[in-house]
């Protein structure tokens, strides 16, 4: 075999077989076949596309590439969560909890990313002295104790991936739709949990743009769970305007607390409701999503969901002190006013802006060297469909520099469509992928 | 300017303007974009093709990355050819002396490909002492004197083209129009001749198979020499068998010999005086093509195009020994006759399968270290629409290594289709484009 001739074929429109996709997996992740042989077959991949068996020949490979996390010894039916990114995007914070105040293991690990504000691992470090680098024991110990652990990936999982994607991130060919499921599945089913739940997001502030981009990733992907004898459900959700009112670290994990406390906001408690239901039904603790709704809420209202979330934080060395008294969390120096000088109802709050500005406050990452400002951030304080009043406050900014918090204010006023009313309702769940 | 830009806009289909393709090749020629971006780049190209613009501004890019070479000091209208390349092509052994005999200057820089048979370089240096490395100030001067120089490229042109084929070498992204003829016409632009002809080949021997490819290969190059203000005429035409009857290197030089006297083979000379009518009405020596027919018949007639050979031969450091005595050249150990177990006309002889036999007896290259057998090869006996009679002799095969000889001779015998006389006639030249 040749990667030449594995390259023309893909040129050619032909399918790969799974020889041959294991074959240039196995010789990228050796180091035996160049950078530059792969890029070119990347491209050709993106264009002329590949089958749903090549797809799962690629998530096979990469899945093989690497070591495996065994959590058989993880008793009842272990929940995996995976969301494709959107900005403000708490839930794994909100979600994990209840769930696992509901008895249902929930085992998450999450990669370091690039975005607009930070993933979930920089959240939970705006926690003090949180560890997401735990070890494979603790990750198991910890969740058979209380259901609950967070951790950073090993780095022996797929590191063809981590080749791929690197490669991916500086060829133009990320934005395709079997690269992007076999990467993100490759993660999921090198760690054998037995369900695993995928929100895609779609809309302005989403990795996909177009709703029926984002049903095809869903399907593919659940595709590949099925085939893998996983159970695996996602649901396509609304990233048009950021999730919740928190963008930014600190201001995000402040938000998860008071959601478990019933008192965030409306949009992310009800995603929270809706994945947790599904997280229920497929962990067989409950027959329907109906009554998973009300275990959840219960778990809420009595407040086991919130002391999940103090349980989480000791058993990963973090602080409580601020959890318990979220105004010990480090504020940023400046928090800035953005009001309105127009009033009427908020037509429209394009998150990808949005994210755009909570970078630009230091809340994201550009490169991996990036140093996140875990304090800095947006609170939207007005959403989609709210009225807004002359001089009222659409939004607060939290900056340590004046200068780039002035320049954002100016961005957040641009970005807040306000005019009449919408006719149609702002929908948050687009489709189910079983 | 970035370069990822470049990649993403190419490969979403978009044309690239000037400025960015002169980023990408500058940057590739300076080493500072990286060989997998360009990579990437190349499929995408290739996927999506480039518009002439692009094509042009491609070629143009390339010209201006290296060293040029200035002609401006030889008198008279120079006239420089290029052949898309095919099996037993020796076509420039015979053209070049032909026009330069009619007082029209030939200057031919080659470049050492790959391929079945060895490039003109090869072929010359398969006489003894003959020297291609000579400086570009021989080259002029020796021009100036007697019409003709045929010498290896400096290795200062076209620096962009060198790294770019060798990538595209590796990645399968070789065949494409716009990458073929910008590649092609750089090298010839770099160097100010005033006319250039192209012989485009096509059919089961060249590079391109397919006639409606090859004239659009014509048109792009004939178009990116004449937007040069050059004089460029392209004719595409037949490789579906050999050219001539020689494939090998010194036997290629006997039969130029052969021809330049008037005793070569047929389809040889009638495509040496095509293309040479046409070289001397570029290079206004003659009104007509049908005049510059004449002229040229006249040369070979009265042995100034023979003559000319000698000259070349002299002024390039190389033995007339073995011009003046073609026995003298070095014969291959074994000659072994190719019989036909069948009789009736030759219907069809696979340029491409000959020219792999023609490699695997050595005669060609199949990497750039390899080392060539000159005195190995095939010469056919009889060829398309002959009569051939049980046990008359098809070729004869000029080996060194008997083994490989004997396994040669087989897939001879199952290379020449042997039955009805064709009904049409086999043109040899299918298309010209002024």
């Amino acid at each position: 075999m040749r990667i030449y001739d594995i390259i023309k074929r893909k040129r050619d429109g032909f399918s790969l077989s799974k020889e041959e996709i294991e074959y240039f997996i196995n010789g990228y992740t050796d180091g035996k076949i160049p950078d530059y042989q792969i890029a070119s077959l990347l491209m050709a991949i993106f264009l002329n596309k590949m089958n749903d068996k090549e797809t799962l020949y690629l998530t096979r490979a990469m899945v093989e590439s690497g070591e495996k996390v065994d959590l058989s010894s993880i008793k009842g039916i272990k929940i995996d969560k995976h969301s494709t990114g959107g900005v403000g995007d708490s839930i794994t914070l909100v979600l994990g909890p209840m769930i696992a105040a509901c008895e249902v293991p929930f085992v998450k690990m999450s990669g370091r990313g690039l975005g607009h504000s930070g993933g979930t691992l920089d959240k939970l470090e705006s926690i003090n002295n949180f560890k997401v680098d735990i070890s494979k024991e603790d990750f198991i110990q910890n969740t058979n104790k209380i259901n609950i652990s967070i951790c950073s990936q090993t780095t022996n999982i797929t590191p063809a991936d981590k080749k791929l994607y690197a490669l991916r991130d500086v060829t133009a060919t990320v934005d395709n739709i079997s690269l992007i499921s076999s990467s993100i599945m490759s993660k999921k089913l090198a760690v054998n949990s037995n369900g695993i739940i995928l929100d895609v997001k779609v809309g302005s502030g989403a990795f996909m743009k177009d709703l029926k981009e984002a049903k095809n990733l869903a399907r593919t992907m659940v595709n590949i769970g099925k085939n893998y004898g996983r159970d695996t459900i996602a649901i396509v959700t609304n990233m048009d305007q950021p999730l919740g009112k928190a963008i930014g670290n600190n201001l995000e994990v402040k938000e998860a607390i008071e959601t478990l406390k019933g008192k965030g906001p409306k949009d992310l408690l009800e995603l929270a409701l809706i994945l947790g239901s599904k997280s229920l039904v497929l962990a067989k603790e409950v027959q329907t999503e109906k009554e998973g709704r009300k275990v959840l809420e219960e778990a809420i209202n009595s407040g086991k969901a919130y002391n999940k979330f103090i349980e989480l934080v000791k058993y990963q060395y973090g602080d409580i002190k601020e959890i318990e008294n979220p105004d010990l969390f480090p504020r940023a120096k400046y928090i800035i006013e953005v009001n309105s000088k127009k009033e009427g109802f908020i037509k429209k709050i394009n998150a990808e802006e949005i994210g755009k500005c909570a970078l630009k406050l230091g809340a994201g990452r550009e490169t991996l060297e990036t140093e996140i400002d875990l304090s800095a951030g947006i609170i939207l304080n007005k959403k989609v469909d709210d009225y807004i009043n002359l001089d009222e406050t659409l939004a607060y900014i939290h900056t340590n520099d004046k200068i780039k918090g002035e320049e954002v204010k100016e961005q957040i006023l641009d970005i807040y469509i306000i005019g009449k009313k919408n006719i149609k309702d702002q929908k948050l769940i687009l489709d189910e992928i079983y």
